[in-house]
């Protein structure tokens, strides 16, 4: 397999930092690799090793991961740790239909997507502009563009969809939606909100447990990299000591 | 939506357990939950509150993650939130053709099948001729066996597949089949390895280096859930100190 | 050095199990031993393998992380790896005077003591009277009570030390006793309270804050034991998902 | 209670920096703080806010924590959450005898020194003339020089001291240390090795599992800050994921 003109490719210098391009006739100034020529590219094979400005980097089709990986930003991202975690307890398969809200840069947006394509659907509402500008941006670039509508507009005022399988938000104020996330939810259907503060996930509980829902649970996850020296094995010194907080619950009709 | 003969439904207790049973027309002995006569719940609505021996109990429509959660199993198996993060850090897509050796009880071909689905396929390995029917029992009791074929083999007398998007493991020696997995890959593909010795992760860190793989780490991940109690929040006493570590590799043609 | 009559001692089967008992001429029975006739160490070298009931088990001089593993308990202790960071966040050191307000079953007490010992000396406040029994129990067989007074008084209605070094208490409303607390310390001195709820350490904080005091800050420990096999190593399963949160503070006489 | 000449202070600024200087009629440099007039601090309280350079600060009487904080170091230290750990699982209290094996800069040291006066003593061997200089330097400043001896020797070559309440070593090789130890401890004393690499930790449970030992466990301590903002409470984003691991034993004469 060949690098073609047009194509989006990964590549991965030898320090491991990680880059997605578009291959063009033009010249671009791409951070962290300098001046490109990605048209030099065309006709290598993917899994090669090139030499790019100094350093030696190898180039590989793109995968999701790496369109989350470097990822265009503003604000705060969710962490691959934690949309993984919403996407395995949401239970969300191909085909899902998902209401998003709080679209952020899209990175779990990207998720979501690649998880429902290639019948399901992410509607992804977010009320500042520059925000669903990039995540549109975002989304664009990885060619999810058909498996997401972004609606520019505070959820707060009501959302469209019924009949959901899963309702994802990043607000502040989780618990003022958890009626219309009802609502709005298939039976069986599943909520997932993320909180970077412990009283948020509290008060959304609270509030979750007026309402018929069950499997109502908080969770954290932490990861740590293991790192594999000449001379043994220790955990990383780099941890990230927090990202967010996932409360979940899943719509019924009636509570016990 | 109401609940039919021949359905798979999830029922959830008051105390949080959870059952999926077929609605048949027979008696059946359900483990937690005693005698059910299931034929009675057809034309409930998914969503009420039932009577079920002493219990209230919630009937909802089964999820993939309820097969998970209440697989039949032998062994320890791949947990959720490990699954998780395989999926995620392999960039496993609706469509992908994936290769696992080890079905164990098949609870990560669960997780996998799912998100390949509807037009990827999981080939699963597995020497062992009671973990692989247990296997077959749990992935077709979940509806996915369309997607999944069982090989009764040993994978270290070689496997058949080729240009595979994903390989994943969990054997006691990942490290002899560095060879076999990076034959199978496509470029790009992603390899990955479950092990709870941390040596066993060692070893292939080290095989993995010894070919063209970029991108090879290996993660722990923890989970702890946080307890909403009527007079405030604090983490779970209960928490799994561990469960095993995840190697993660991409193949290149060359290596730096 | 060998066992004499009176003698605390230490013993430790080969499943790791200890206990602490009193070399005496009466029979006694010992909860996971048996009917132990303690009198027939008298005259065995510390440190030897001896036959007891049918179990084999090594006596050692005793330690006092020996006298709090093997407490006589009442409700939850706090544990060593809290006590730990207690002595060491508040520089506890030989000679200091500290306050302890809720005794407990005198788990924390214990290692107080035994911190300031030859000349310092644990005020240790309790309500209950039961509570305040089972820690002058542990306290007179760990030989610390010279260092311990015991005061049977809810210090809510005040106390009397002032000048103190460190005062730490483990109570449901730490924040009430944040007055108290700095009244009674030296300048410099060290604050403590010890709460299983995140919302008890924010309360705390916050009213501490409006408070000359300095060196705010809430640590959560975690441990976990690495399990060394035959075949290799890896964390142990069992883990304490929490215990309490720890919130420290440092009295000063103005505020920024 | 007033400063007054030739006192150690601890002077923390708004932002919670700290810094331990000596009162003296010399104008000193202090990195963070510029240039300090410290004879300007005579026959202020402690506890009041000063104005130091720009900044408002605190003065304070110090303590050995402050020290410990405050070490002029040189290669990585062992952390405050660690040394606790070691204290307590040691069992360490005043009047003991104590052996380290690699003083380093010189912290741990410290919170041993605090933890054995008034009676006991650190033997601290240290192979590194610049590391022996640099404890050295701190233990002084600490106060604590009549509390331990260095010896600028390779600890391989043997070690002086027998009936050692406890033995403490950070070396990259603490296997081969485990005869010397044994050797050098007083029965039912206690062995701790303190490793960055698990293959270490293995490697020396192995060793001390071929000797008369019980109690033999490997522990590794996470710690993690809960930050109070204004609109609630979170884990701090930062944490150090890892630190070393603490290898534990207990002398014995014979074995099970």
């Amino acid at each position: 397999m060949r690098v073609e003109l047009g194509d989006n490719v990964t590549i991965i210098d030898d320090k491991g930092k990680k880059f997605v391009i578009n291959i063009t006739k033009d010249v671009k100034k791409v951070k962290g690799l300098g001046i490109v020529n990605s048209e030099d590219f065309i006709g290598k094979r993917y899994g090669e090793v090139l030499e790019i400005g100094n350093k030696r980097c190898v180039i590989l089709p793109v995968s999701f991961k790496d369109y989350i990986d470097c990822l265009r930003r503003k604000a705060q991202i969710i962490l691959p740790k934690d949309s993984a975690q919403i996407i395995m307890n949401c239970s969300i398969k191909p085909g899902d239909k998902i209401v998003e809200i709080g679209s952020g840069s899209g990175a779990l947006t990207i998720a979501l997507a690649k998880s429902v394509l290639p019948n399901g659907k992410v509607i992804s509402y977010e009320k500042r502009k520059d925000f669903i500008e990039i995540a549109q941006y975002n989304i664009k670039k990885a060619g999810l563009e058909k498996y997401v509508e972004f609606k520019l507009r505070d959820a707060k005022n009501g959302i469209d969809e019924k009949n959901m399988d899963t309702i994802i938000m990043d607000v502040p104020d989780p618990w003022e939606l958890v009626d219309t996330a009802w609502n709005s939810l298939k039976i069986g259907g599943y909520f997932c909100s993320y909180s970077p503060l412990i009283s948020q996930a509290e008060k959304t509980v609270r509030k979750l447990r007026e309402h018929p829902f069950v499997e109502v649970y908080v969770l954290e996850t932490l990861q740590r990299e293991m790192i594999v020296l000449e001379k043994g094995v220790r955990p990383s010194f780099n941890m990230l000591g927090h990202t967010g907080y996932l409360t979940f619950a899943r719509k019924t009709l009636q509570t016990f």
